[in-house]
Parts: structure tokens; sequence; C-alpha cells
């Protein structure tokens, strides 16, 4: 049943060596991993005019060069990330970047703040999404919080199904987006050509305005910063291209770069042209689009329409990063090795659900009101923008051939910016930002320990390579069989204990409460097997677990004394329907788990199916 | 670690002998199991009224009338409880009565109902509680669910610590509340004697109200009822009392039904007297406390205080009730075994547990709105009332012994107005009462389900008395050792396996992934092993449960042919902290799950325990 739902589903089993099936085009590519770069725009222009306008209206003109420092920006980042894909194809981005040139410390706070990052992604483009729809459709809005769950759910079984088919699902919404905004700007840029819309800016470019500060500047900037989240997406993915790889990633990273650098400024543009001031009600791309479509235009609602689906699949770039990232920090022994698990269909299957669960987590803390994220989410990006790109600096110092002074000097403009950047968002957003610094130590802490841990067990368990132990021989081996009552699954496993046993003995706990009950199994035990040995131990608690343990002891240290090995033999039944398992005591397996504390015995199961 | 908390929380562990110590003297009795029905005065007088008050305040003497019925409904509830306490001495309640005199199916209606009242219990008091103390320090309100939920965990403890201790706890808040009531009637009488309140009903006993149906009537007694719900709880807990038992649960019955007529009639006299609306803000019961003591007296908030009390204290009705109630169903086969376990002080640890999750889970859907549940309650409690009254009457004509005629009547009154009052409540609330119809068929379907698995359980373990089967001598065993890689390990589960097996046989599944691997393993088992048989399988999958699975089958069944008994060994390691167990790959306990799905095999676990 459940084997069948998990089919239609997830589809069927795929071999290993079909891997190469699922690798991206670029043009799935695009779609896959620039929705949440180029859903940014949904956003992060409407960022910086919130800001500026607390001030007032007439300092909106800001926005332009703010705009202008943002593309630069966007530039370095996109430059510094076509050298990291090629310096690094096989993937990884900033995590490995950041190690191999900062060390391991580095890599892992790059790569710590990327994993929560990406959960981070998945919760505030779901929620965006999920309001996007439920302004269209008000009935709807009761219910965002699971709305949202649901296609979280739905995002992480399209990816369960492996990545390419997913792509193909996913272009539609991007494209679409990517042509209404194309169509809006075009309209938009006739309009204004041919005197149909007026300009209405508030105050002129250049003018001044009384209050402007450098703080309330950089505050802007780093509000606007937010656009800029999703570029590192690419870098990551380098492995799930088509070759070759590198090439076409670095090709995909510069065309939604532009895209999303051409629809950045010219939203900042109409919104400064068309006097656009920001309100709680109506995002600025709404009020363009209604500037430029009508209110009422289907024009208006097509693009109200996109950019709730393109802010639902930016959720999924989450799920293409999080599990690839999630794969190399385990090879490296810093997460479970559970996220080197390939599923059924080839993808990291532990990673995706480990993200649609913590997305879950988010969303349902925030009761969908994520938008606070927002500037811990920047945090999380910059700090391994940072890291990524002036570990580049050390890689070209140590490379040191042809341009590599010119190619360190990208990266290094990169750095500083994006490390400004950290540090203006931890001065004018401390308030959101905060959990940073908690949530990091925690995960440091967490990837040591584990990291400590797998390094222990590595050499606890390996065979000495030069002193060549001789195998133990045992001289015969001791069998203790737990009865609970004399039925058809006692005998069976009395029979098997004889097959392997040279000592065989059953045991029984019985209690206070039926004083009859002890002597009757013990009768029906005789009756049954008169050559067996049999014991009654008695308890005066209810636990079954201690007197087992205590009698087991003891029976162990007379085998090892006799050169014996020590084998408990659970007898249980198994039901025909896993259902029924509930309505047996789990007496079998409580005393499984407790005899595994033991180093010397090996506990073994006797399984008797039911049929009926 | 968890020990220790389960230790601080729940108490160290009682033998089965100790039980005596926990059971109830009267006094403790009556704040155990009366603070259901006595706390149902802060809310049923006020049903009523509320429900007249829908035509005009001019019909509130009509809350008079209803009242009386009230009480005969009461006083035949109580006296024929009291018979059925006599007459099943070991408890159950409605269940036993039911399934004595009308069969099964009866007894499970009527369990089934209580069950699922017990829940409701659990979370109406709670929440009720929760809200009389939000309303006394407002600041708590937005945490109203979380406060709710904590009460009702602390609750759980203090059962899970056992009665008797949980019981002394109890009475305090109980008596408090009796204490204060009876302070406010003797007040409020002595304040109308001597003239300082005066008469101000809307309109006098018996003057005509336009509009006045039996429609309406009906509709006000069958909402008043709810104040009846809990008297049964007395008659579950039979076998908690002190000796003699019957003679004692009857006599906390008959002082419980006398408090809470007296009180019930003074609230209702009061409510009339002093012409009392009800309002959705303030309760009848603090309006007329306020009157009484005045608005900001200190014994209007002691009232207060008292009523949020009992509320909260009436929930451990249900947690005294279900445990007990679901161990008889049990013992009946229709319930889970796993209730009739005590747990370490005696206590039914399921049972309790089980109630607080079903009542958390209520909470949070209802997200602490859960008075529209009461009609519901009320269904749930009258029901079995029916039943359990007029299998009483089955059971003195059975007997027909002394009084037995006049035993019957004051049955068959209980069971008729109980009836009428089911009728009553389909008919007049039918909108909140309806789930009742789709949740006791589903109870039904799944008693009867567990019921036929357990005699067909019983019925294929059974071992055949007459003829006595031969036990089956095998000639040898043959031992498979699965192999991940070659370590420690495997080292130690080779030589166990060596001890047991006459043929032992190692086998590994290696991947496409690492072609290198494979003969990596292979080769370090065979210097390791030489004497041993290895076996190398190739999986195109990722699958090891598979490749695994049919190696082993093949196995079997040779060694089956050559009368060999089949186990296979699975080596693990067994870390030094639980938490680590989560950092490995948890193949053993998938293949041991596979692999336990074939009759002829046992399935070993040989442990190597790490010390770092």
């Amino acid at each position: 049943m459940w084997r069948y739902i998990k089919r239609v589903l997830i589809g069927k089993p795929l071999k290993t060596l079909d891997e190469g099936q699922t690798h991206l085009t670029k043009f799935k590519a695009l779609a896959m991993l620039s929705s949440d770069a180029i859903s940014s725009v949904a956003y992060g222009p409407e960022q910086i005019t919130t800001v500026l306008v607390t001030l007032s209206a007439m300092a909106m003109w800001y926005s332009i060069p703010i705009a202008a420092i943002v593309l630069v920006l966007l530039l370095a980042i996109t430059l510094s990330y076509q050298q990291i894909i090629h310096a690094y194809p096989s993937g990884g981005g900033a995590y490995v970047v950041a190690t191999r040139n900062w060390g391991s410390n580095g890599g892992l706070i790059a790569g710590g703040s990327l994993l929560v990052d990406y959960m981070l992604t998945v919760a505030v483009s779901t929620t965006s999404g999920t309001e996007a729809i439920t302004s269209a459709i008000p009935v709807l809005y009761p219910y965002s919080v699971p709305i949202a769950v649901i296609i979280v759910l739905l995002i992480m079984i399209m990816n369960l199904r492996g990545m390419s088919e997913s792509a193909n699902f996913l272009t539609i919404p991007v494209y679409f987006f990517v042509v209404m905004i194309f169509v809006m700007i075009a309209w938009g840029a006739y309009d204004i050509m041919s005197g149909h819309v007026h300009y209405q800016a508030p105050a002129d470019y250049g003018s001044p305005v009384a209050g402007m500060t450098f703080v309330l500047f950089i505050r802007a900037f780093s509000a606007g910063s937010s656009s800029l989240t999703g570029v590192e997406a690419v870098s990551n993915a380098v492995p799930n291209f088509n070759k070759p790889k590198a090439k076409n990633a670095a090709t995909t990273l510069a065309i939604m770069s532009g895209i999303l650098a051409f629809f950045f400024i010219a939203i900042i543009f109409f919104g400064f042209y068309l006097g656009i001031v920001p309100n709680s009600k109506t995002t600025v791309l709404s009020q363009i689009g209604a500037a430029i479509f009508g209110g009422h235009g289907i024009g208006f609602y097509l693009l109200q329409l996109s950019t709730a689906m393109i802010l639902t699949v930016a959720a999924n770039t989450g799920f293409s990063a999080f599990p690839i990232l999630s794969f190399n920090m385990a090879k490296d022994k810093y997460m479970p090795h559970a996220f080197m698990d390939r599923g059924d269909r080839l993808g990291y299957s532990n990673g995706i659900i480990s993200l649609a669960i913590g997305a879950i987590i988010l969303i349902l803390i925030f009761h969908g009101k994520t938008n606070m994220l927002i500037p811990l989410y920047a945090v999380g990006v910059f700090v391994p923008f940072t890291l990524s790109q002036s570990g580049m600096i050390i890689h070209w110092f140590r490379e040191r051939d042809g341009w590599w002074i010119g190619k360190a000097i990208i990266n290094l403009v990169g750095a500083v910016i994006s490390l400004c950047l950290v540090l203006a968002l931890f001065w004018q957003h401390f308030g959101n930002v905060w959990p940073y610094l908690i949530i990091m130590p925690a995960l440091m802490l967490m990837f040591h320990a584990i990291h400590r841990h797998y390094i222990k067990v590595a050499k606890q368990l390996r065979v000495a390579e030069k002193t060549k132990v001789q195998l133990h021989d045992y001289d015969g081996a001791t069998v203790i069989v737990l009865v609970g009552n004399v039925t058809r699954v006692t005998r069976g496993a009395i029979n098997y204990a004889r097959s392997v046993g040279d000592y065989v003995i059953a045991m029984h706990v019985s209690f206070d409460e039926n004083p009859g009950k002890e002597h009757k199994t013990a009768n029906e035990f005789k009756a049954e097997f008169p050559d067996v040995r049999f014991v009654d131990i008695h308890s005066s608690y209810r636990s079954i677990a201690k007197p087992t343990l205590r009698f087991v002891d003891v029976i162990a240290k007379r085998a090892a004394a006799r050169n014996y090995s020590t084998t408990v033999l659970v007898p249980q039944f198994i039901p025909k329907h896993p259902w029924q398992l509930a309505l047996h005591n789990q007496t079998s397996v409580r005393l499984r788990t407790v005899l595994n504390s033991r180093q010397n015995i090996v506990v073994a199961s006797y399984n008797y199916h039911l049929h009926e």
C-alpha cells in the first residue's frame, strides 16, 4: 500500500548508471536555478524605497544611485562566481571555495550560513507566493498557512522524483514571469515615448533633500541588497549541468544576472518616473503594473499571477542547492552520512526531506508572516559571499599565472562590498539579524561534534594492519530462549535453539499478580519440552527487562568461563498486517533494546508468522 | 539522563504488592472524582438561562421548574448509580453494566462514548480553567493555548506518579471551591433576609410569557443537563476506594450529588431573585458573586480564583476514569493490550498518556475555544447513562429478589429521562452533535477489528493439546554474515558465527559507484579470513535490501534441503552516546526489518560497542 503510494508520487527507482539522464540543459537550468534571484525584483526595489520614504517622498530619487551600486555589486558577484565555477567545477560553491582557501572553519561558516539560508529561502518564498495567491483570491486568506505547507510538500515531492523532471515543470512560471516583465517594460517605454504617461517624480534627480544622511543611505542600500540573494545557486549546482558543465553554468549565470540587472534598474526607473510611493497594501511592482497596464486590465492580473507563481517556484532553488551542499558537508564528515544516501530517483532524499521539514517549521512558527526574516536571510547570503570571494583572492595568489592580478582585483571588489553589506546589516538591522549570532556558533559546535565522532569511530573500527591477530575459536554456544508463555512460537524457537546451541536454557519471568500462572507456564513447558532446562525468575516489579538482564549476565559469565559464546533468542510472532503490531505488547522490542547494551551477547529474533 | 528526569517527575517504581497504598479515602475520593460534576455548576445553570433569554428576560422564571426537573434526573441517576456500585463493585461503570445486560455491542457503545467523553472533559475543563485564569490576568491571554497544554501535561505527570499522591494535591482546589460557594450562598441568604439585597426578578414566578413553547423548554432543559456530566466517575473508580469499597463509593456519590444539587438550585434561585441576565462577557456565577460580595471585594476575587482552580482540577476526573475504562476494555480484548500495562507507579501509563495526547490535540484543533463541544459531551454522557440504567432493569428482572420492582422503577425513571435527553440533544443541538454519528461507528469498527485479531492470534498460537507433535531436530546450522566493510566488528561477528554455525558464509553487496571498492573489500576479507567463504553481490540500484534478501532466500532453501537452520547475522556497532546513532546509516535496522519478513530465517545482531 505504502509502496504503491510512493511509486505513484516518486516514480519507479532509477539505476545508478542512469544518472546522466537527470542532467540539466541551460534552458532548464535557468528556470531551475534563477527563480530565486529573478523573483527578488518583486520585493528588492521596494525594500530600498520603503527606507527612503521614511524621510520623505523627495528622497525617492536616491533609489537610482543606490540601484547603481547594487548593480556594481551584482556585476562583481557575477564575475566572481563565474571564476569560481571555472576554478571549482565539481560544485559546492561558497562552502568548497572557503574550505579550500580559508580552511575548514571558514568553509563551515559559509556552509552553515547557506544551509540555514536555504530553509529561509523556502519559507520566505513560499509564504510570499501564498500571499500573492490570497490577495488574488481573498476567500483563501484564512487558509494561508496550510496552503504554504502544501506548496512546500508538493515541491518536495517533485524533487524526490528527480531534478530534470521537476525542471520541465518549473520552466513555465519562470519564463512566464520573465515575459511579463519584459512586456511591461516595453509597454511602459512606449507609453513614455508616445506621451501617454507623464513624468510624475515628486523631486528631480539630484535635487537637495533635507535630512538625507549617510546612515539612511546605507540602511536603504543594505535593505536593497536582498535582491542579490540566490545568485550563488548556479555555482552550487555545477555538477547538475550538461557537459561542458563549467562553461554551461557560467553562461547560465551570466544570462541570469543580465536579466536580473535589467529588471532591477527598469523597475527602479519606472518607480521614480511614475512617482510611485510604497505603501503597506500594494507592492511597488503591482503599482507600476497598474500604472502601465491599467488597474483592471488583463495585463495587470497576468503580472500578479506570474509574480505569485515565480515566488512559489523560487522555493525550489533551495531544494536543488541544499541537498548538494549537505552531501558535500557529509562527505567531509561534518554532516550525518545519511545526507549522502541517494533515493530511488537519484536525488539526495534526506537533504530534500530535511529542508522541507525545516521550512515547514519556520512557516508554522511565524504563522506565514516571514517577511521579518529577510534581513537575516541577507546576512546568511553575504557572509558566504565574503568568504568565497576573499578565498578566491588567496586562490589566485597561490596559482599566480596569467591575468591573476586582474582576477584577484575582481574578487577583491566583490569581497569588500559583501563585507560592507554584512557590517551594514548588523549595524542598521540588528533587531532582525541577532539570531545569526546564536545559530552559527551552535551549528559550528554541531559540525565539529559530528566530525570528531566520525574520526573516533573510524579509528576504533580499523583492523590493526601490522599485528595480525589470530581468530578466536569458541568451544561451544550457549543459547537462552526467553519464554512468555508456551505456544507454537516457543516450540519453533526451541527447535532452532537446539540447532545452533550446545547448551540451551529457557527462561521465564513471572509476576506477583497471578500467582497461579507462573506454575502454569512452568508445567506446560515441562510437559512439552522435558529435555530443556527451564528457569523461572520472579519479579516484584512489573518490569521484565531488569530480571532478564540480570539472569542473562550470570549465564553469559558462566559461558565465557567455559569459552562458549552467548546468544539470547527472543521469540516473537509477526502479525499479518503491520497495523496489528500496535496491538501486542512490545516486550520483545524492549528486551532487544536492553540486551543490545551487552557487548558479549548476541541477540537473535525467532519470527513466527501469522497467516490470518 | 532520561531515566533521571523520569525518576524526578514520576517517582521511584513501586512494587506490585504496594498496590494497597494507592487506595482512596472518601475524603480524597470526593476531591478526586467530584470536581467534574461539582465544577459544572460554573456553566450548567448558565446554559439554561442563555436559552431562555433568547425569548425574553420575562422567561427567566422558567429556569426554576427546569432546574427542578434536572434535580429529579440527578436524583434518579444518583440512586441508579448507587445500585450499580453495589451490583458491580469491581468498577467499570456503564461499560460493564451495559456489557453484562445488553451484550457486547451495548457495552462497546457505552464504553466508546465514555472514552471520547473523557477526552472532551479534559479539553473543555482545561480550556475553561485557562479562560478563568486569563480573565483574571489578561496579560496571559495570548498564551492561553500553551497554558492549557501545560496544565494537561502537569495533570498527566501527577497521574503517572500515582492516584493517591495526586489526590492529596487536588483536595485543596475542590474544597476551596465548595467552601467559597457555601459562603456565597450563606452570605446571600443573610443579605436577602436582612433586606440588604432586594428582589429584582424581571417577572414573578408563574407569570405568563408570550411566545414560550415546549420546544424552547426542551432546548433549555437539554442544555442545562450538561450539569450532570461527571456523575458516573465514581462508579467507574470503585476499585480505587478503601474497603469496604462499594459502601464508601456509594456514600461518596451521595455526598457529591447532594452538594451538586444544593449548589445548582441555589445558583438558579439567586439568578432569578437577583434578576441576573446572562451576557457573553461575564458568567452568571460571577455576576451572582459580584452582586453578593460586591464587584471589587476580596470575596469576589476568591470566588473567581476557586472557579478557575476547580475547572482545572476537573480535568483530572478524566485521568482517573479513562485508564480504568480502557483497562477493562483491553481485558475484554476490545482495546490494545498495552492499556493493561502498569507503569512504575502502578497507574495504567498508556491510558494516562493517550488521554493527555487526545485532549491536547482537541485543544490545538479548537485553539482553546472548546465551548461548542459541550452538547457533544452531553450526548456522550447520556447515551451510556441510558444504556447502563436500562441494563439495570434487565439485571433486576434476572435476579428478581427483594425489592427488585422498586429498584427497577428507579432505573426506569433514570433511563427514560436520559433517553429523552439524548433525543432532545439530537433534535435541538444537531449542529454540534452530528460528529457523534461518525465517531461511534468508527470506534465500533475499531473495537471489533481489534477483538477479531486477538481471537485469531490466540487460535493460531495455541499448541495442539491432543496430538503431541515431535520436536524437530536439525542436522546443523547455516550462518550468513553480512559484511559492509572489513573492521573489528566483522572479525567479532565471524568468530561468533563459527561458534554457532556448522557452515558460515560471508556476503557483501557492492555498487556501481565505486568500481574499485568492491575488490578492495573482497581482498581485505580474504586476507583476514582465508577459511571463510565470501560472496560478492553486485547491485545496479542503491538498495542493499533487495539483493541481500534474494541471496539469503537461495541459501535458506539449500540449508532447508540439508535440514539445516538458517541464521543471518547483522554486525553493527553501538556508539557510546545514543544521539550518535543518528550519524550512522541505519542500514542494519533496514536489513533486519526486511529479513524479519521470512519465516524460516532467524535474524541475529552482533553488537560491537565503541568506548570513545
